[in-house]
């Protein structure tokens, strides 16, 4: 998230609010933010939502995720949210979406599923 | 895609691979592929693939994706293909997949809508 | 919808509500209603929600769903809510969820994409 | 599936065919199969597909599915195909597709999240 200039706006449980300013970097030939950066932020808002809820030292996997992208991802700066909808001991069942911050236009919505791994390493199932 | 450092390795009718070499400020902290990276190679192979298809002076959108990671995107590069699962008017339906090139593992799958959308300036419906 | 016993609770403007009695020949071998009796259910909400949106005379079609189950589907009513998210020219995107009337668990969320098609025969794109 | 008349076609180890006459009553208005039949019945292909890659006495739960509607479910018959394409511990993920036996015509394509669950009892995680 470093990366890209996200920050993180703020954190409770089950929901995770990632702000993102804009960067013409960052962007795809019209000046729209590229879906894949549109992805990675509301991502990392779902897993961070999700990791929230997770027992101490665990580590989050993103298992799958849908996106819907309802309107071109334009303006100054964007805000992600992910919330859990539902905490399992293994799974986590995530939403999420992007707003652009100026016009509250919703960019884009996600439906997630975070898996909770035993430590850190990332391995996957 | 010139920004990560994909080119096109292929275009066919309803088919187009696209090639990403591993770069180390594309990963996360695990030295991992960032799953928006994934997504976005993904959606570019399945979006090209789709506008094979498209009538000449057509732009395409991505309408959704759906994206399963299987796999920690690790290797010294990564080949995409996105092909055309059903051709329509207005709406076309791809399948997409990331592999690792050296071990043939699948790293990812998408099931994706994309709009033939008139004109390039990239509105939406 | 009639078939199952499924009866139209509320209809406003960009949102449907559906409730659907329990009935055992809609369950599977544990008493849970079906995965596929669900997803009808929701998607019947997620499209008429839609289709209260569209122009007159203009039928609905669902693209493409998406589906998570979050909780097995017991109990002796449910409730499935369908909400526009946003409204377009050609496509409308909707969630959806599925909620056990007595406990309010959400047993199941959607993310739908819908469009609008001319006259009602139902063809597609 | 015995309810809607549908039979196992073919068993493999990862792939599950089931076979699925027309019945008036699984129909909506227009003759097409619902859109609840359709996931019905390629859930399951998948769903068996995943159990046959997973230890005796495991059970299996779809976490999620996403299926994208492709061409009006018309037709005398229709086959449902389920396919594993990666096993996990955990986690197995599927693709599947419906087409009409006569005309080969694709229906429905998905793409879905399957989890072994030790027992029969269909608790979820």
């Amino acid at each position: 998230m470093a990366t890209i200039g996200a920050t993180l706006a703020s954190v409770r449980p089950g929901e995770v609010v990632i702000d993102l300013p804009y960067r013409s970097d960052l962007t795809q030939q019209h000046g729209f933010l590229h879906a894949g950066v549109v992805t990675a932020v509301v991502d990392s808002a779902c897993g961070y939502a999700a990791l929230t809820l997770m027992p101490p030292g665990a580590a989050v996997l993103s298992v799958e995720f849908k996106v819907n992208l309802l309107a071109p991802a334009r303006g100054a700066g964007f805000r992600a949210q992910g919330r859990v909808e539902r905490a399992g001991r293994t799974l986590t069942v995530c939403t999420g979406e992007l707003r652009v911050v100026d016009s509250d236009t919703v960019i884009a919505l996600m439906q997630a599923t975070m898996m909770a791994v035993e430590g850190r390493d990332g391995r996957r199932d």
